[in-house]
């Protein structure tokens, strides 16, 4: 009898929701990107599809890019204060605000897209990330990879770390620190005047995402030299939720919006993959004089010696610190001895003589 | 008003459904493995749950291991005749059944998995495996990867093609036929039966997985050489739905339906990738005068010329199969480019000096 009395109460629900046509849960996302900004942005739009198709239409999501909200770096504030419900930006932006947000996205000489995801899902990663995160009423869900960023279009070869000090690139974040500790100069320059910062001499060097991404910049017209990354191997975006608005829902619509950004997450590294693939092939075929090259050993020992300093600094502030890349650390030995043995070997003694 | 009628005869429904507490959807999913089974089946109850949870419950599945069903291989015709809605198994099984099933799980010297997701996902694959399935009344989605599977453990080293001719090895499918084609004998012995049959010398070698399902069969106990893979890079599991069923639901319950299995399949993917990281660890630590060897080049070679014997034998075969071939063969030359200046370009000159 409880049972019919409850359904009777959500028929008059019903009613009502039938004459207004209001969803039952309404919520307001805001993202870091432009208005259909290609792969970062457009997932967004795709996961409030995805929301609303999966609950019938009983979840509806507002999505507002920066070309409303005007605050490209304001989404941890947006959701913490409850001004939006939910966000999706990359965790490291927010090291200001967290110190412990810069761990969550992606770490110089750290984890592959693969190895990272079985830490966050596997080996307490995404766990560590809620520690920290609940400190600003945000939980959080991985929001889709890159896959590996580049090391940057260069317009002169780096055959030393000598070639290093003074040049001026853009690379910002932790990977900037990382290049002034043997010498560069990094700067952060809006991506609408890269292209004409580079052509001008402004800067030497660049870093922006990848193929996926980089191709519609066109600094491969004038700067010829493409370097494998290091400092970026999988930069993974976030969703962040307001905890309190989270905490109110049904079970069945966290499980919609928790599940339904993990797939968006998927879906968005899958097509990184993708479109890297596609870009690749563009770039060689329109400029095939483009030449992709290591850095020589000499420079990655220095980068990563550098890398090693600020990561001991940042393990020497506070406990959590410790504890979070320790965990990395030691889930990056355990699964990259896997992917020796796996995915490595096969690329190195199979498909290498293709 | 044609809204309110509409409630009002949802109303019912609920009145009814609140009475009988059944859900809206009832359906039946049967599965390959043993019930609990590692990985494979237990992902399989997760989606289940994954499915209650996101409807409300409003859509139910009733999982059925092959310890009720007793037909492991009996999935396709199982779904195709709708003795189940839905079943989750591996395609390549059913190349008895459907010839082009073969080419949807994993193709020897073929990509590795986040390579073949976007193959399925952005480079048509999936649409090529849904238009096989179709003409048996089947609808499809990914379901899951291995990661490299390895080629498999030896109890004598391999060093040249002579090596293999007569070596009785258990390797089932397209990698059995491959074997077959350098002069091994290749076999299918039960699960159960086989670390005896190894232990025994009935047969010399055999491949099973990889770390993440291999550790519990103990065969490092008794065959000390690990081969790195070469004949399933990226076996991946497949979700197969009675397309009619399907095509009766409505558009929200099929969103639910196929959006939780292919996040049940990432989901897959991770854990096996995370279970290969710790089993091999304690492969390692348990038996450490275990080899991990590559098949030297000659041997590789031999492989490939196989492989590709058969693979322009299936390409003959009709045109559906050279459609498919074809397209997985242009994919994996593109994305294999991106991996090469990616992922192993970063594995090769950063992370090797570890």
């Amino acid at each position: 009898m409880k049972k019919i009395l409850a359904s009777l109460v959500a028929c008059t629900g019903l009613l009502v929701s039938a004459q207004s046509t209001a969803a039952d849960i309404e919520l307001k996302l805001a993202h870091t990107w432009p208005k259909g900004f290609p792969i970062f942005g457009t997932s967004v739009d795709d996961y409030a599809t995805m929301v609303s198709e999966m609950s019938d239409g009983r979840i509806e999501i507002q999505v507002d890019s920066r070309n409303k909200h005007k605050s490209a770096f304001g989404i941890f504030d947006f959701v913490k204060n409850g001004q939006y419900d939910i966000g999706q930006s990359a965790s490291y932006y927010y090291g200001g605000k967290e110190p412990d947000a810069l761990f969550f996205t992606t770490m110089p000489f750290g984890m592959t897209a693969l190895e990272q995801y079985a830490w966050f899902h596997e080996g307490g990663g995404l766990e560590l990330a809620n520690k920290v995160f609940a400190k600003h009423n945000i939980e959080v869900m991985t929001g889709g990879n890159t896959t590996m960023q580049m090391g940057g279009w260069f317009r002169k070869e780096i055959n030393s770390v000598d070639d290093l000090k003074g040049l001026k690139m853009r690379i910002p974040g932790f990977g900037g620190k990382v290049m002034a500790g043997v010498g560069a100069v990094p700067t952060n320059i809006p991506p609408g005047e890269l292209y004409q910062a580079l052509e001008r001499g402004t800067i030497d060097a660049l870093e922006w995402v990848g193929p996926s991404l980089d191709l519609r910049m066109g600094f491969h017209k004038i700067a010829p030299f493409y370097y494998t990354g290091w400092h970026e191997p999988s930069t993974e975006l976030m969703y962040f939720f307001n905890k309190k608005k989270m905490d109110s829902l049904p079970q069945w619509a966290r499980s919609v919006l928790l599940n339904a950004a993990k797939l968006t997450g998927f879906n968005m590294t899958v097509q990184s993959q993708h479109e890297s693939a596609e870009n690749w092939a563009s770039i060689k075929a329109e400029y095939p004089n483009v030449v992709v090259k290591n850095f020589p050993a000499e420079v990655i020992e220095a980068l990563r010696a550098s890398n090693d300093a600020l990561i001991e600094s940042e393990r020497a502030r506070s406990p959590l610190a410790a504890e979070i890349v320790d965990s990395q650390a030691s889930y990056l030995t355990k699964v990259r001895r896997w992917t020796e043995i796996g995915d490595w070997s096969y690329l190195a003694n199979v498909a290498k003589t293709q």
